[in-house]
């Protein structure tokens, strides 16, 4: 199986995706490497350039430009086109353009064959506010939670502490938490900064999380472990990026079986049929023994394969069995009953 | 102001939306015509070929193919690529890759100016459930339905008649009314040609169905006349392109100021902020005095043309205030900040 990773993106996550790739390097065997630069140009780079100086430094700009045309990426040379052989596409951009919805829409449009979620499933778990009206949808408990609008100074009465999340950002970019009115107006500030929609819920600094990855094969579901991330307060950017591209060994986390199961449940309720063709990983919090979703990552860092034993096999399975969006034929029925009558087109 | 209207697409509606763009070309003054054929390659369509023949007996492949970019479309030549130059785009692919969000993420990820609904809007108006459930969130009644499922044999206790609507279409097509047990199989059948999902609704003969167009501008709402659509059960194919391309003046329909203005604060709840960059027609019923969101069409047949006495002023003004998505800077400061460190990537 040869796969192309698409990673970069106009994204506050374009570095964390660049990181991702790197990671992916080390595992993966037959892979080639498409760079989204932040003006959306596309790139072949080689594996052997696959390190920070070439992006920090835009040495990437003297490697191959591709473009994306129907059934695939071409590279122009003098005379003609030559297509960019690979069997299945991984999309590893993460947040804007990867997360919600483009570059599915790119792929499905040109038809690409792809591992990640489709342009519902992206729409639908980048959006914070959406992914809560979904997961009510398919029976999956989230947090109560209410919305501030940017122009809109209506005031609220709040019980702190408060964690304040921008709608549509991935990672935890823009997110605080607000132990009083003084540090919520600061934490508006910085969260506006980033989206036009404020999510807030409740913050409980003891609350326990925990993250399980998995996918769905023919019918069968697929999971990887059961993580409790190490965190302090929440999860910040550099700690994200050190978890997903350490070398340790994550344990399981020590759940009685009863927990583990209500959790792959819940997974379950939210994957499918909506995430086919993607890994995803979700991060549940469990709060005297019910199961909550906080948040659905759809591209989550290097693909969770810290959380998988047999990670490589996993991938190979799911891209065996991705399916392109179904093309309808068109017969022109209508416009050829209309066709020659007088007065009509 | 110079248009590129977009049409055609891998759509059940493919043939209405060639309808669309020649009931545009008698309207509208500088335009051109690209259009997007079944297998999603682009041609320039010169605007005396815009009738039936050129698309039925497949003459369109004879014009020049266009390429879709960075930043435009451009036409292959010899030595060199020319861009095809236009102020803004409107997106008038109806049904698949036009409303569900594929053409905006292309325009948006390409970033190229047009008049049309946004990803996320484009997904939560093409799937009808997503409509319901965001119609409730922003205070917008709908009428009460349940989900059924391909593969999901459940029986449910149905009063009828029923509507039965397959999830994620346009315009008319596989709705069927059932009124009884026997219809509703058939209707079944019928509507899982086009979808895994279907949406059952209780089904009034004699209720009153309003359609009302409109914009928002800077912070003003611009409004069509209210139209009560001549329908028989329901409006099918034909039916649907006769209206919008007839010459007919439309009148008012003869509604209570009081209701009029129900129908415009509904459609604001609707619109604002999410439509924003569209020019969208909302169907709604009235049912004892109260306004239900039947459906939001963010690609209406010719933009609803007939219902504004002032169609190519309320466009060009919204073609002057959509907005690109905001593009981000990368300044590598994490990649910076490890890279020479020894051990990191």
């Amino acid at each position: 199986m040869n796969y192309a990773i698409i990673f970069g993106g106009n994204s506050y996550e374009h570095e964390i995706s660049i990181v991702s790739a790197v990671v992916l390097k080390k595992i993966l065997k037959e892979v080639i490497f498409i760079f989204c630069d932040s003006e959306r140009n596309f790139y072949l780079i080689p594996s052997e350039k696959m390190n920070s100086k070439t992006f920090c430094k835009a040495l990437y700009k003297k490697e191959k430009q591709i473009f994306l045309k129907n059934a695939g990426f071409y590279q122009k040379n003098l005379f003609n086109e030559k297509k960019i052989e690979f069997d299945c596409a991984i999309n590893l951009i993460h947040g804007k353009d990867g997360e919600d919805g483009k570059i599915a829409a790119l792929f499905d449009f040109y038809k690409i064959n792809y591992i990640g979620a489709r342009l519902e499933a992206s729409v639908l778990s980048y959006n914070k506010e959406l992914t809560k009206l979904y997961a009510q949808k398919v029976g999956v408990k989230t947090l109560p939670y209410f919305m501030i609008k940017k122009y809109d100074n209506q005031k609220q009465d709040i019980e702190f502490p408060v964690i304040l999340k921008p709608a549509r950002l991935g990672s935890s970019i823009g997110i605080s938490v607000a132990k009083n009115e003084k540090e919520f107006e600061y934490a508006k500030d910085v969260a506006f900064e980033f989206d036009d929609e404020i999510l807030v819920e409740s913050f409980k600094n003891n609350i326990k999380e925990y993250n399980l990855a998995g996918c769905m094969i023919d019918d069968e579901f697929i999971f990887s472990i059961i993580e409790e991330p190490n965190k302090q307060e929440y999860l910040d950017f550099k700690q994200k990026y050190l978890s997903f591209s350490s070398h340790t060994t994550i344990k399981e986390a020590p759940l009685e079986e009863k927990l583990k199961e209500k959790l792959k449940e819940n997974f379950k309720k939210i994957y499918n049929p909506l995430f086919k063709g993607a890994l995803i990983r979700c991060d549940f919090f469990i709060i005297n023994d019910e199961v909550y979703l906080n948040e659905i990552n759809p591209n989550p860092g290097s693909l969770a394969n810290y959380l998988f034993s047999n990670f490589t096999e996993v991938l190979q399975k799911l891209a065996q069995n991705c399916k392109n969006e179904k093309s309808l034929q068109i017969e022109y029925k209508f416009l050829n009953s209309i066709n020659g009558q007088k007065g009509k087109l």
